[in-house]
């Protein structure tokens, strides 16, 4: 299994289970649950592939990325109830996944020998899209769009850092564990200290 | 005329009619009912064509669908009025659309060849996103996330019978009319009879 | 550099301006002003460019188009304080870049040699959805709702324009020049004197 596939893997279990979770404050049944993993958990993935013009998408050509979604929504269905607080626990995994995510999009980028600015957004898209699709449908406020976090912004500094860990010829493990730190101590931190960066405030809107 | 054309052009006059039907609650005019009755009435289809990676997508390559989506808006806009209750009737409109959706989804995936997590998928994902968007844009309720009812439930119960239908060796014919048979019914009885599998309810969300 | 390639250039200025503005009255970090930039600047000429099956999507081929919206998300972020009304230069703004990717998609479809209804269809895709796009992320109300204005009914109006011109036998530059006046006309028609064609409003929807 390459690196690429295993980042994917790692990505998709745990996008299927913010997605659960998010179902379960939605309150929906079994299939909605899954619908929702499914979403979350390849929805960053799937927009990678079209748009980089893949002949494939990742989980048409391997459908054990679904069977992985499923199963993870099936379990939250049966245990969510034991979490204490979901919200906060669906924040956690959120994070864990848009770094594992980034990467997953930075490598696929590389292999297919992008210039460096298409590497940057394959990684910000497939860790951003998932959780922004979950969102929209389940009519949240996107985790993307919340002001005064670091969201979009850790996932662009984990792409940046991987393409200078490529520069400095690093192995390609080393690459992607650059990639998911760097995203995951700036989300984790953004979460726990309330890092952020200055955001535009001079004037509210008038409406 | 192939069985998948036939299903791709019913499920999009019902569709549209049901855009229409949301577009006419939302007050718009004549160009905005026939956008969000293209948008509705070849949504599905179109995520299904480019999950799947098909050279065209079935309405640039037939722009007959097209012409047919805005010819039901513009009946719709002009006799909308005459309809007793809207709201009822575009969840009926829907509820057939997606039945046939669903075998049209199915349909093109058993003609590629999908294995069968990937045909179940294309069934739900053809019946579900078409109106998952016109609820998204129009900005309501989607139908999909509506606790205590079935809709992805059924789609996915009517693209597993498909599957156990082509098992048996039914002809096509056959296996499509199982498919949105099952689909119809489940639907159906759950806004009629309120039938719907159990939901997650252990304890609603904090905030 | 071609016509096509020009006004693909000139909408994305438009809209990253547009979208730019929408992040500041969403409050975002600067991060956050480049990602709906880029969002609302590409997004309809990606839509177009998978429906219709295109290699490359046109930023993937050539990144320019990100830099720029990212150049143009910069000096927005420290510049819009200094505009008036950020509401009405965003509507402004958003109505020039309507104009302009109409434009561009009409141009990509008749390049593709694509029938007259793909042609407009492809028109005012990429001219509606990029903003869509932008105000379904930032939670406002689709402009392309809004009832008793002119907005896909413009770009409607705009594409069949330049088929008409194309018909005519035009040089492209004015094929392009008449789709781009017309949808324009018509936007800022409806903008200033509240043009707009009769809306559905015989019965409000009752819940």
């Amino acid at each position: 299994m390459t690196w690429v596939a295993l980042l994917d893997y790692a990505s998709v279990i745990v996008f299927a289970l913010s997605g659960a979770l998010a179902a379960s404050r939605a309150q929906l049944d079994l299939v909605g649950f899954s619908f929702i993993a499914c979403l979350t958990a390849v929805g960053g993935g799937t927009i990678r592939d079209v748009l980089l013009g893949r002949d494939f998408i990742f989980w048409v050509q391997d459908p054990t990325y679904i069977v992985i979604a499923v199963v993870v929504a099936t379990v939250v269905f049966f245990t969510a109830h034991l979490v204490e607080s979901r919200q906060n626990t669906l924040l956690w995994a959120d994070a864990v996944a848009l770094s594992v995510a980034v990467a997953a999009g930075v490598g696929v980028a590389m292999k297919l020998d992008q210039p460096a600015v298409i590497i940057a957004l394959m990684g910000v898209s497939t860790g951003c899209f998932g959780g922004l699709m979950r969102d929209v449908v389940c009519n949240e406020v996107p985790l993307v769009l919340k002001h005064g976090q670091l969201y979009a912004s850790a996932a662009l500094a984990g792409a940046i850092a991987a393409i200078i860990a490529r520069e400095l010829a690093l192995a390609p493990v080393l690459v992607f564990a650059t990639c998911g730190s760097i995203t995951f101590i700036l989300r984790a931190g953004s979460l726990w200290w309330g890092w952020s960066l200055p955001v535009y405030k001079s004037r509210p809107p008038r409406n």
